[in-house]
């Protein structure tokens, strides 16, 4: 088994840049690989840990993670940098395991039901849970880092709303609609700097009770307010059209529902903006993050969004790919998390910890070599020929 | 006949907002349709003129027009505006007529021989004529209307170019890819204001010789050159690569191609922009234009380009619907086409003169009011983390 693991751990460490590791495996033996200093050990505590890993992926190797079986010591930034390779990458699952995927996806698919456990079982953790790590305004989707935020996250995310708030062209009045609207921050931001009336929908009870006491405080209510409501339910009309990090939950096969309910809430000429993860070519979730982060999730491609936003009558007019933004975001919360794991150990246990550590730097390195991306899409519903011509309104005020 | 299209007539009126017009039939006959005064009159000379309208939609329309059968007296554009609407925009063309239109496709897909003979169908006319209505930088394009230019489309055509240097992040000594590359503008700006390496290739004879002269009347040669050839057959390593209102030529059946072609020529971590006409929904070119105007070409949606792009492991970074701009280009082409109708008419004759006018109007329509985009879209090859994180530094300097 070590001999096998040692040929793969070889290859490995040929493949990928600048890498060098160490490896210790149950019996205390320990091997190097790569040139130069090892920037990390992985150590197996049983033979059993190493074949999750080499024969599960990312499944096999979060789970023993979580479990303590596989720890990293050292840099675990680097481990995510040197497992992200393709010659890894691929998990050589089984028929068996595979089909059991499909079959959690199907099982979790965001029926109004079903979508309402999905969202429960991670954004109902708990408001102090969240407060521990996010910023002050508790955002918790990609931070948009421009030149003003000086590398503080509450600045990027402010200026991630803001930039949201440009490409809409918000103005005082307008009817804005957000579909998982959260802890409120979007509305806040729109409803208090572009005197906009707002209502947001989330799935969160944590969430919109939040939300709905932030407005109040904020002196927003009941011009900005948020409903604890399948985005199905929504009714009303609307001039702008906005969601952040929610799309990710809608699922496949709902694409059509989605478009054609904000098609129905928007005016006609009516702006909306969807930020969401994303990539290149299609592909089932990453099957750890599937089963213990986010069950019922699914991420778009450019082509999925086209055509379903076309057969819906939006016309998309500005893409921008904010990839690095969110591996900085996430680089961010999860040096937050490190700062605060002893109350969320004592809290929710060890093995929490070790999950969420893995789901944060998986991510991280998922945007910066992997195929993780972030789509801010500009769109309207038909066309709109009152819009400035340029983009700059966004970038020069 | 008159009966049946008065109703039609009357249902078009009613249908399209502040839209009245006139109809002159060919026994004399006057009708005016739609309230308040009428802003052009359509005269049709014979009852078969009227039966192409109605049965062939825009080919029928387009080539009545050509030959006088059909003529507008005042607004020729908001007879397009009317025309544009969707009760009338959808021939009610007979199998036998589609067959044609696909027939005339396949005939003319862009085989190494076709697509030379497809361009120089209309790339050929001759560098005198184009040049006695493009701006003087011989630039075929959809311009770029911002602030700075004023309205003269010479500086919207150079801030075009300016617009994707700057997307490009061109910087001195990058080598430079262009595919269609015409008159050589785009290289002779890069060259010039951004001391990069060139080469661009065209299947245009005179855009051919044109470039080449001018790049060595401005200095640039050899560092700047054109080459007469096939994008297909272009070979080297780049950059930076850029295409310009040439995909549109391109084809369905050649987008992987096209797109590993791409890959091929640049660099890991290349950074690209491609422009061209598209819409959010398939669809076969207009008739008329496929048939008079481009044979062969064929216009992309934003799910296939996704796809294409991805299969090729492109990352699309970026993406600028430039739709109004387009629209304000062919409305100054067709001005300046009006100023030298006479030396046009002299040379080609009246019924070239109509065909080029319901060719410029026509596309002005469809991006005003019908399904044409322009797609202006960065790319990088796989990843690229070196590149600024916003897109600011487009837009401040």
């Amino acid at each position: 088994m070590i001999g096998t693991a040692d040929g793969i751990f070889q290859n490995l460490a040929a493949g990928v840049r600048d890498s060098a590791f160490r490896v210790r495996f149950w019996d205390g033996t320990e091997r190097t690989y790569g040139d130069g200093d090892p920037r990390f050990t992985v150590a197996f505590d049983s033979r059993e840990a190493l074949d999750a890993v080499l024969t599960l992926g990312s499944l096999g190797t979060g789970e023993a993670y979580m479990e303590g079986a596989l720890d990293v010591e050292g840099d675990l930034h680097e481990f995510f940098r040197v497992g992200s390779h393709p010659s890894v990458r691929s998990p050589r699952l089984g028929t068996r395991d595979k089909a059991m995927i499909v079959a959690a996806y199907v099982r979790n698919r965001n029926t109004l039901r079903k979508a309402r456990e999905n969202i429960e079982h991670h954004y109902d953790l708990g408001n102090d849970f969240y407060r521990l790590w996010l910023d002050e305004g508790m955002t918790y989707s990609c931070a948009y880092w421009d030149e003003t935020c000086d590398g503080d996250l509450g600045a990027a995310q402010r200026a991630k709303y803001e930039h949201i708030c440009r490409k809409l062209h918000l103005r005082a009045g307008d009817r804005l609609v957000e579909f998982g609207s959260g802890w409120g921050g979007m509305l806040a931001h729109a409803g208090r700097e572009y005197g906009v009336e707002g209502v947001g929908c989330t799935l969160s009870t944590q969430q919109h009770e939040y939300a709905s006491e932030r407005f109040v405080a904020e002196g927003l209510h009941p011009r900005v307010r948020s409903e604890l409501i399948d985005y199905r339910k929504m009714e009303g009309t609307f001039d702008k059209f906005v969601s952040i990090g929610m799309f990710e939950h809608v699922g496949r096969e709902y694409y059509s529902t989605f478009f054609e309910k904000v098609r129905a809430l928007l005016v006609d000429g009516g702006v909306g903006v969807l930020h969401t993860i994303g990539r290149e070519r299609e592909a089932g979730l990453d099957p750890f993050i599937s089963k213990y982060i986010f069950p019922g999730a699914y991420l778009p491609t450019i082509g999925q969004l086209g055509d379903s936003m076309a057969e819906a009558g939006l016309v998309m007019t500005d893409m921008e790919n904010l990839r690095l933004h969110y591996a900085r975001t996430l680089d961010s919360w999860a040096e937050r998390f490190e700062a605060r794991v002893e109350e969320i150990r004592d809290r929710f246990g060890e093995r929490f910890v070790r999950m969420w550590r893995f789901y944060l730097h998986g991510c991280s390195s998922g945007f910066k070599w992997g195929d993780l991306r972030v789509f801010q899409i500009t769109f309207t519903n038909g066309l709109n020929s009152a819009l400035p011509m340029t983009r700059s309104h966004v970038y020069v005020r």
